[in-house]
């Protein structure tokens, strides 16, 4: 599988610079800039994709704007007789929850979670992740602030 | 501030799906299954933009496919006497570092990163982030599996 | 609601100074020392009250007056199978708990509390707070010296 | 010491019940309630307060009023070099601290502050306590909810 | 019962100091050191018994000598469900418990225990203490060297 | 060293279980109820002392009667630069501190404290412990009950 | 037991140096470097045996050939109500677990576990571990580099 | 790399059990009890040698048989601004240290000693760990019973 990790030329890292940072830039204003044609751009697109280095392409919503003000990572300890997939299953359901991970060190499952305000956090806390069966104790850090948001460049 | 939210509508709501799944969704493909116009989806999204909603839009690497197979959190226990600041400016330079945030609890910062692998991890805790001026300890999490990662759903 | 908030100008700060420092300091004296007739300050404070700015008046009592000689703080773990509100309402009828928080961090809830001495807090702790139907481990804190006690000043 | 405590007899507690609950409550209403003179509730008060039982009166403010929607905790630990009445002299300077122990456990000071949000949280922590002379490193708590707040009974 | 606390003269510390030192130091030594007739020094000694100050006399077993070199310290962590005095009973039958004690912070009980060797301190976690209803959880330290051991000089 | 390992017979039992209780017991009187000569006894104990099995007699002070209500344990971190020896003699010159043990587990050094209140035990905590050079940070925990307080059977 | 002890002397250890590095070094070879003959060799070696000095010889697998990468320690709680023996016989059965100790401090049982990678971890924590009965909960620590891994020298 | 690992069939297994439970079973046995010559157990050894899955082969010293009766592992917090390189310079050169591994969690450097007993620890604790610089503080947890013990399997 490692072999067939793909080799990203200079061509290649400035198209995906362009679409980085606004995936909807026009191809063809990329095209002009590089000196190559559009339908290079395209076949190479198509090569960066079946490759798996490109995953998509989405519109990045601004929670805050949505009142979405308070970001939190909950670790979340699990009952050793719980099923992860059926927690996970479970947190799935939370919408607030937008990223879960398996981690090593104290806590079975880590959580990061947009809330509105603390009030909802704690609603949150106490009747969506609390409430799951299976875990049996969790552990709120709250963001105060967030400076750094950013993909690995390739 | 919080009286300009804006509210978003039905429509609004089916436009956001197709773009945050795809942000390079013809928005005539949209337009047509909704049965407006291409140019009251292109004020749409003006609209929402301007709210302050939509950040923008992207191209979302896989770092799996670049090598970076590990991604790990950072507690970073700083001196009272560093500069928030500076420690930020500097952990901004790891270009591995992909999140920060100043939490509640133990830590003094909060660090995302993504690693090729243990090693890597290594030398980015001994060289990059410990030898940061005002670190006075890290603790780490790797995150042996990640089953949710997704956005808020306006 | 946050547009309702307030404004607090001069005039009601003096009067507000004299009455959070003792709140049976007499009208008519505070109206002679700004200038103002008594009637303008019942007028204010009656703007105060509604506005939600003064929440009420009160004799405060000094524990230690009445052997309450230790002042602790119980985190209180509870079990995710507990109720929050059932917890919370059997700890209101221990009338040495003064206050109760949720918090982030490691405890669910955080409890101040008075006792004459070590042995009553440990009663207490053994047969009010123990054995309350959720609670399922607490970790004590004595405060050996209080030093700052007071209010938010407007 | 201990000998002098006063005994509060029953017309005491239904006096003090009705201060408690509001210092403005006219005595002479109180008198007829019991039916004895006004003067007699004076003297009694007079005896109340020689004896230390009653600390004074004051008005209560509503922090979330004046905007302070955040109440959190701080466990600040301190350099065993530092001079523990020179920290609480600084932290006294914060008007936003509200209380201050020095507890048993792990941290050497515990402090309760108010803040108008996470963002003056924040600015609290970097720029007012971390900053004092003698503070290694401090642990935030944020009460999510406070559902008991009151005073010992007599 | 403060008020009883006895004043303990020059005498009455040098007497002390012999007895405290060595319980079987003849009294009439003692009282041809201090020029005091012997009954003199009897009386004294009857009026710090009588008065609580001496709990007693007894012969210090060196328990290395019996061959328990291991000290250790045992934190002992209970289901809130358990009865104290009933764990209480339970740990007195363990005879190499020699001291216990209720405190704050993380543990509920607090135990000091003398072992042959580690291999016994295992076998009394395992089948003598981790063994009795109500204990969920030790943590134990053992003490690699002890440089004080006194008690308090009157 | 171990095969020097005195044994104890049963007569040696009966004799050290009068002493452990009281150690003035007249020898005479233990002789008459074994039904053996005092100069026996009196040979006996001379081998338990020169065994090392008994490390002597001593009366035993009441803690409480001289007014220390309160026992502490206090983990203390030292500083890796410090020198243990040193820090145990200052801590031998502070009188309250009545037992020290290098201990596994967190700390470095463990400490059984006895004061007066809880003001005492600030004091000594401010002004006796913390100020040892190398001492960098302390963790203190109050005994709220001690039920046993033993020594070993031989 | 320890009289037994033997003494090993300068022969004994050149012997064990060349057979600690090389278990399979000819016995000839050596006696000839130390000019004594290979029956005498022979000797010593069945002396060390039998003193129970060398517990035997082995051949070292390289584990990263074999595909396990990731050598991770894990803390295991137990549920005091488990059988410690019984817990041991299930480790015991998962063959990725190479050590496990008793241990003071905070961990029941503490394991050395080899992986083919955190995916592989993750199976083993969740599937072989975390599902014996009797184990809570594990918190676990990767191990990014070994430097050092040696036998004591004799 | 990892397309060279080596695929081990049923008899190179059945060789290597052998020689991992005794590295001097002699190859003619192990060849006629398979059925097939020396010379093809070795060429077999040596395929298994120069693909590295054999480090090599060792005597197995009894560290309990030269009297190492206590094995702890030694948390090791290390000052960032030390070099992990030279700390594990200094480790070296404590024989007692068999293993040390950098992990993620709360040390930098987690060791695996080997002692004679309690006070051998405290020395090596004392003068040849914590002096080391860089080394800011130290955990210890001593091994009271290990039960397993092993290699992985091929």
């Amino acid at each position: 599988m490692k072999d067939k990790r793909l080799r990203v030329d200079g061509i290649d890292k400035i198209i995906l610079k362009h679409l980085m940072a606004d995936a909807r830039t026009p191809i063809l204003g990329i095209a002009r800039q590089i000196g190559i044609s559009g339908a290079a751009i395209h076949q190479r697109l198509r090569k960066l994709e079946s490759s798996g280095l490109i995953k998509g392409s989405k519109f990045i919503i601004n929670p805050k704007a949505l009142g979405y003000d308070t970001l939190a990572f909950i670790g979340v300890y699990l009952d050793t007789a719980s099923n992860y997939n059926s927690v996970i299953k479970r947190l799935k359901e939370v919408t607030e929850v937008v990223e879960s991970h398996f981690t090593t060190g104290n806590y079975s499952i880590f959580v990061k979670i947009l809330c509105k305000d603390n009030e909802h956090l704690m609603f949150l806390l106490n009747n969506k992740i609390q409430s799951i069966k299976g875990v049996i104790r969790t552990e709120t850090f709250i963001s105060l602030d967030q400076q750094i948001d950013r993909q690995i460049k390739p």
